[in-house]
């Protein structure tokens, strides 16, 4: 790989999105950072992400989308969120936002084409967050089939690969890995509350202060 | 199939989508249309989207996105259209908007799941258009894979099949198809321009009118 490849990086300003950012500068790619606004209940967390975006020098863009159909307690504040759950079950949580993962890739495959990126990195993670069904190996597998179909980059023979670091990591995993690579974790956000502190009883606070707790 | 079957439509106002929206109504479904707002260069395809869904029926969600990074002629203003070719090659066209159909067909999958819609339909056609290569066949496999691993529907064991009733007809069969569905063609609009009238010589209207011609 040559030091100029350039990268796609999706970036929510969460531990698991840094982590994988750094990963990406490690591996000596020029990073693109995309951050989605699609109505998480505050805009905390694209603070963050943009702040990453800074300190690591990288380009990046902020695509504002809206799900005008609601269906996830990310969106939509008449839902719930699960709290202070300690054994978080292994079934797909109210937090689940249709199709996401499928939308976010789809638009970091135009970014890529459209600056002539090799790669997109993305920090899904198959363990910690087993309920969402496009946090799976496979599903990567059969959207670089996608690309490969369906962009004129794949069509010209070239491809654009789909890389998830920290796919099979646990949270203490992500963490020691991101220690070594510098990743300023208080940079980050991983509440999906709307208050201006972690409300530190969501299952994204509880899966972050577990992860630091076992490193 | 069940009269009360539920598909989203992909309805971007033109005479493809149009055919492909009462193909679905001819076939039971109660209709779900998807139109976007992709700063194409102007509003009017929208209007007529919208006229469709109400003639239809049919639910309907205007969708907004933003393709911050440009290379399409269909969304920057820069990139002069092509005018009046007769024999339009058989490339990818300055008018192909990076990974556009996977944008489209992610938000899709998101509506279908949040509805309860089990069937995706694509007014994609591999004849006039072969140069953009998301409207080929072999694309829509690779993204009903994509729906089968990465949905929460697709997990729970049912699909959602993309249907592309128009992918191996020409723009004359398309037409002979509408016009015995009863589409009203008054209400459809291709032109790529942004004017108030057709433009009668970009490639969609080009096309368009070899169409009805060859009927």
């Amino acid at each position: 790989m040559k030091m100029t490849s350039k990268a796609v990086v999706l970036l929510s300003g969460g531990l698991d999105s840094a982590t994988t950012l750094y990963a990406a500068h490690a591996q000596g790619y020029q990073t693109y950072c995309l951050i989605f606004d699609y109505g998480q209940r505050h805009a905390k967390e694209i603070l963050c992400a943009k702040k990453l975006a800074q300190v690591t020098k990288s380009d990046f863009k902020i695509v504002k989308i809206g799900l005008p159909w609601g269906g996830s307690a990310l969106t939509d504040k008449k839902i719930a969120l699960p709290k202070n759950r300690k054994n978080i079950p292994n079934e797909i949580p109210v937090t689940y936002v249709p199709a996401r993962n499928i939308i976010f890739l789809s638009f970091a495959a135009s970014y890529a084409e459209a600056v002539g990126a090799g790669a997109i990195f993305i920090g899904a993670n198959a363990i910690d967050y087993s309920g969402y069904p496009d946090c799976r190996p496979s599903f990567y597998e059969a959207f670089a089939k996608v690309m490969k179909r369906g962009l004129k980059t794949g069509v010209s023979g070239k491809m654009i690969k789909i890389y998830t670091p920290l796919i099979r990591k646990t949270k203490a995993q992500i963490i020691r890995m991101g220690h070594k690579l510098g990743v300023p974790y208080e940079l980050t956000w991983s509440c999906y509350a709307g208050g201006k502190k972690p409300c530190g009883v969501c299952d994204s606070c509880v899966l972050r202060a577990k992860g630091f707790a076992d490193v």
